[in-house]
């Protein structure tokens, strides 16, 4: 597969999972038609401004380039039409989320390497457009930021990032790269969910 | 009237009104006088801000130009002490915010053509510039953003950014396309908020 | 002593008092070690990232120097270790929060400065730099901003600001320069902490 078309898909994959957690918690919080498509818009592409921002790419992306605009209104329009399905899943928005978190942290860090930044930035800003439409959807709705709940969570985005980082340093094939810290984020997050686990904490009453 | 100047009066008016609202909401939360003028400054700028730093006019002119400060310091100014009379009118907050609403969604949709942006970015910039202070101030002040509230809000900006932005496109006159905007999103958020206008939702238990 | 190396050290004690304040709050909220760690972080860098994108510093110092995620490390490990020592302080956030908001007020406006704005921009991002991380650690926490609270806070570093930007344009010597702004915005504010000085408000039912 194509190197840039690869990231190019990983990439709109993120921003519609994305899209879809940031349409299910407005449809949750019984908001109309526009707030759905507003909070899912900007789940999917508020961390990615703010790397396009940091990394000095003027206009960002998900402003300048229709089809992220496009899958935040056919995710939207899927959750309106098919919200009883959506309930039925154990948890649609943490799964939704844990997707864009993996692509993201890897595309993320992918673009500010590929933009000649340096390998912190890179790994920095991996994390930063995982959790940042995330947060911002918390942080609008109301909702306890998921960056500070129990189980694992931006912790398996930078696993993911580290990873997505360390092989392009080594110049490691993209034919598989991309997929390990992925498949690394997305199973740390899943099993975290599942299993309830925990980095340490450091409470006296504990 | 000459078209630049045309604009900055709706800049500059824009400004007023909605540090008239921060003003109003800071002092409704009995805020001391700098918290007062510091919201009032933030709920006029915030928006242009990060419209400016999108697209890449550096350094955004809500800093960079003393009026946008002077304007929301004879802002607070004003509601220190005509207070009780702002608190007879209706809804203070509400009339400056959709004031403000209007005149940014048209400039902040214009700004970001005349910077050689395209229709998305401006339509998408044109809602930003106009609904971003107003989330800033109602997420610091631990309001329920107006965003998610019930009645037609960023979607009045919205209808207010396209026509603006459609209108430039079809190199229509700008001695009247502002005004049709302005006075669509306005009337469409008087008449939103004096009858309840509500977009859809998508509850069962409606 | 250099005036480059006088500002760098003023930049790194800033981060250092700031991640520690970050460090202590998210400890009192019982966040597990990477909550601790982004908060800090956050908190250290979170100012100095807003004022670098708004005067054009791309990528942002706090995201590309590997010095200021060291020195959040640093102050996450002493405060997971030396915990109960910090706890005896009084108000141990609010004391290393004053540290690092006179050292960023006086930082962040010699930087604007620096990159060739105006006066009006450097006083106000001096101010934005010093109180920006605070806010986003306040709004993530769900505590109400220290901005919003009694005492004299943000008026503190806009004196710092004030003093540093007059006295850079009146060119006073930097061997003293700085501390002045310093010792007046940490004296004010450790006053107002102490002594519950506040700016006067504006409530009828006073």
């Amino acid at each position: 597969m194509n190197e840039t078309l690869l990231f190019t898909a990983l990439d709109m994959a993120g921003t519609f999972a994305f899209a879809i957690s940031g349409a299910v918690a407005a449809r949750q919080k019984n908001l109309d038609l526009f707030g759905i498509i507003a909070i899912a818009y900007m789940v999917a592409c508020g961390g990615g401004i703010i790397r396009d921002v940091c990394i000095g790419a003027i206009p960002p992306v998900g402003l300048a380039d229709w089809r992220y605009l496009a899958l935040a209104l056919v995710a939207s329009a899927l959750v309106m039409v098919a919200y009883p399905l959506a309930q039925r899943l154990d948890h649609p928005v943490q799964m939704f989320d844990a997707l864009g978190l993996s692509f993201f942290a890897v595309f993320g860090a992918h673009k500010a390497l590929e933009h000649g930044h340096n390998v912190q930035v890179a790994i920095v800003l991996g994390v930063v457009s995982a959790v940042g439409g995330g947060a911002l959807r918390d942080v609008l709705l109301n909702r306890t930021p998921l960056i500070l709940r129990k189980e694992i969570y931006a912790s398996a985005a930078l696993v993911a990032a580290v990873v997505q980082v360390t092989g392009e340093r080594l110049a490691l094939s993209m034919d598989w790269l991309p997929w390990l810290g992925i498949v690394l984020c997305f199973g740390l997050r899943y099993l975290a969910m599942r299993y309830h686990w925990n980095l340490p904490r450091f409470s006296r009453d504990e």
